[in-house]
This record gives structure tokens, sequence and C-alpha cells, in this order.
């Protein structure tokens, strides 16, 4: 049932998704990221799973078996909850009202081979710290830094298990120097352009623990072809 | 004049180049590396020049007042000087055959506003190393590491000061380590992509020394289009 406070979102023609009216609401950028991991994992731990998206999608589209979603936030968890049960995916996925932070006694260390995550982007001294908490607490680093994220994917992650994020460019080379200190490899580097002559808004990078491969840079994606329409790759993945 | 062992390549139309007919050749990642670079520096400073082809375009096209090109190998720097007196500007290029790690007696500290270095790419221990010992210190790590390079541009820079290089995508995480590590700040990155459709094969990115800004993205740079011809973009810069 859909509160006057929640709507009931359509996705990818598939799963309606509860958010809040004001509150975060997803982003384009979790569905990518759904994309860009690596089918086949057994199960997919979701750090930091807001509204659950990403483990709807995986598990949905049958690109992971099982999906474990972490939300420190109790309200977001409980919506997260409802949406699994609304689409009748409550035996294939797990929604923890847990901190990524403290996870050492609700998910074993070195077990997951797939990790995945759209962390919160904005240190906490950027930019104003938006009134509604949910929102606020969604998109800044105030309950977890990036390189919180990381350490807690590195522990999770058995040996050349992966760990797959979505992050704007400017917190690449943060990213990258948080694996390095955590012995996650980064295997795979992709762009989203909003427009192809526009600069990336946000960066897909899939890092391996204890990898030793080189890293391969996929062909940028892009949002929106020159009639400002979804491209091709895009509304595949939107209107399957 | 042409000795037997090498040719004279013409340029963008506008300069020819002496380079071995089997050692050592420029690839089109230095030329699009010197329309990468920021114009307007007083004096670049080229980090293991090679052929000279990134100072002859930088000065050439004015996007620079001045070049000194570092080079190790003494027939290299050799070929170069006479590359930059055939081309009329001995008086704005210095080739100096000089290891770029011991640059102390021989260029100040924090005195450049812009270094650019297109550094051997392969680590010793990857890949057969090349016969010809031309090629072999070119393209291998023999005479320097990437590290090495980038602590000895780290050095030669005057806070704010520019260091733009292009290196392929799977040394990217190990250069930004490099940067953290010399107080280099990643500003700018570009991908270059053969076709649209296909991984990128060298990145382009700009470091600020003592730099704090956000790091960007370019847009991709293409360098063919769907007929297998120069993309309009490249085209610009080869065919001016």
């Amino acid at each position: 049932m859909e509160s006057c406070n929640e709507t009931l979102d359509l996705i990818c023609r598939k799963f309606e998704v509860y958010q809040a009216s004001k509150g975060y609401r997803f982003g384009l950028e979790s569905v990518l990221l759904a994309w860009f991991v690596q089918k086949g994992a057994e199960t997919v731990v979701d750090l930091g799973c807001g509204s659950g998206i990403i483990s709807l999608l995986m598990v949905g589209f049958d690109r992971a078996v099982h999906a474990i979603g972490i939300e420190i936030q109790s309200t977001l968890a409980e919506r997260a909850r409802r949406s699994v049960a609304h689409n009748g995916l409550s035996d294939r996925i797990d929604i923890l009202n847990a901190d990524l932070k403290q996870l050492h006694e609700v998910l074993p260390a070195g077990a997951f081979e797939q990790v995945v995550s759209n962390p919160p982007y904005r240190p906490v001294n950027s930019g104003n710290i938006n009134q509604d908490v949910e929102k606020a607490l969604g998109k800044h680093e105030i309950l977890c830094a990036l390189s919180d994220v990381v350490a807690s994917a590195a522990r999770l992650l058995r040996p050349r298990g992966r760990f797959s994020v979505v992050i704007p460019p400017h917190r690449l080379p943060e990213y990258f120097h948080a694996c390095r200190q955590n012995r996650l490899n980064p295997s795979r580097l992709r762009m989203i352009h909003g427009r192809k002559e526009l600069g990336a808004k946000n960066c897909l990078v899939e890092s391996i623990r204890s990898g030793k491969g080189a890293m391969h840079i996929d062909p940028p994606m892009i949002v929106y072809d020159n009639t400002g329409c979804y491209s091709k790759e895009v509304k595949a993945i939107l209107y399957p």
C-alpha cells in the first residue's frame, strides 16, 4: 500500500519500488551499476542499499541468486523490505537494518564473491547539507566515508571476489587509494557521460580482492543520444 | 639531410621530424597529448622527449613559448636536435641529453609551470623486450619507472604547475598513487578510444602540484569514426 508520503515507481517495466516523495530517491546510476556488475554471483551484498533498487534489479533480472541489502536508516530499510515483498522476492533478498561499518557480528568475513555499492558521494564539508535527513544521509558522508565503504567491502569479499561501485569522477583518485589500502585491485572502469560531448558524471568501477590483473577501461557509456532521447544501450536497460 | 637509416616524416602538415626507420617511432598518442596540455605556458619541460615531437608541436603551434626536451638516449637526443633545427625552432626548443632521474644539476626545482611526458609504459618484467635497443628503452621501464617520471615532474613544477601525461589504462591506479606520494593532485582525465564501442587504449591525465580542486573527466576522445576514418576531432589535429 502506498502512503501519501510515498510513491510506488515502476522500474525497468518489471518492478515497483516504494520511495519517499520528498526523501532520498534512487538515480539512473544505481540502475546502470546493476548492469555493470558481472552476472552470476550466488550472493550479492549491497552496502547502503537505500530503496533496495540494486538488489531488486540484480535478483529480479537473475543477475544474482540472492542479495543482502545493508541500510543504516531504519525508515529506508523498512521501505526497502516492503518493496522486496511487493515484488515477491522476500525469499531471495534480505534487507538488514545495520551499519556497514559494524558488520562484524552480522556477516562473516571473506565469504562473498560480489559486493556492490552506490555510496554517499559528498564529503560532509562540501555543499549544503540537505534539510531532509533521509536525503542528507544518503548523499553526504555523514554516517560513513568512502574509505569505510571500501574497507567494509574488502572485509566481506573472499579472495578474487569483486567490489563494484558507482562514484563521481572527482572521487576516483581517493577510491583508488582506498582500494590500495585494502588490497583491492581495480580491474574495470567505465565512464558514464550524459552526452558524448560532455564530461563524465559518474564512474563505474570494479575491483578484485587480492587481484593481480591489469585494469581495463570499457567503452564510454553515453546516456542520451544526439536527439536528447536515451541511447540504445540505456533504453535496452530501462525498457527491456 | 636524411640518412638511409632514417625517415623524415611530415606531421600535422607543418613539421618534419627525423625518426629511425627501425627504432623508436612516435605514436598518435604523443600528438594528442600536445593538444591535451593546457595552452599558454612560458616553458614546457618534456620528460623523455624521444624524437622531440611533443616539444615541436607545442612550440610550433604556439601552445607554449619555449620547450626543454630531456632525453637519456644520445642518439635520440641528437636526432631530436636536428629535427628542431630543421624546423627552424632552435631558439625556442632545447634538447638536453640527460637522465630525468638526475636533473638536480641541470634544471632548477619548483621553476616550471608545465611538464609533459609520454613515459615508457611497460614494466620491465612484462612482454618481450624489443631487440632494438632504442625501441626497448623507449617502451620499457629499463632506465626509469613511472614513479621516477612523476617524482621528477613534481620536483620541477612550481606550486599550481601542471603535469600532463599519456599512459595506458592499466597504469592509472599506479599513476594516481605516484601522484599522491608526490603532492600532485589529478585534475583532468581524458580517455582515448580507437572507436566508441571499444575500450580505452590510452589515458591523458593532468595533475596539479599542491592542487586542491576536484578531478574532472573530459568527454571521451574517439580516434576513428564508424567508417574507419579519423574522427573530426583527430582530423582537425592531424590535418589543421
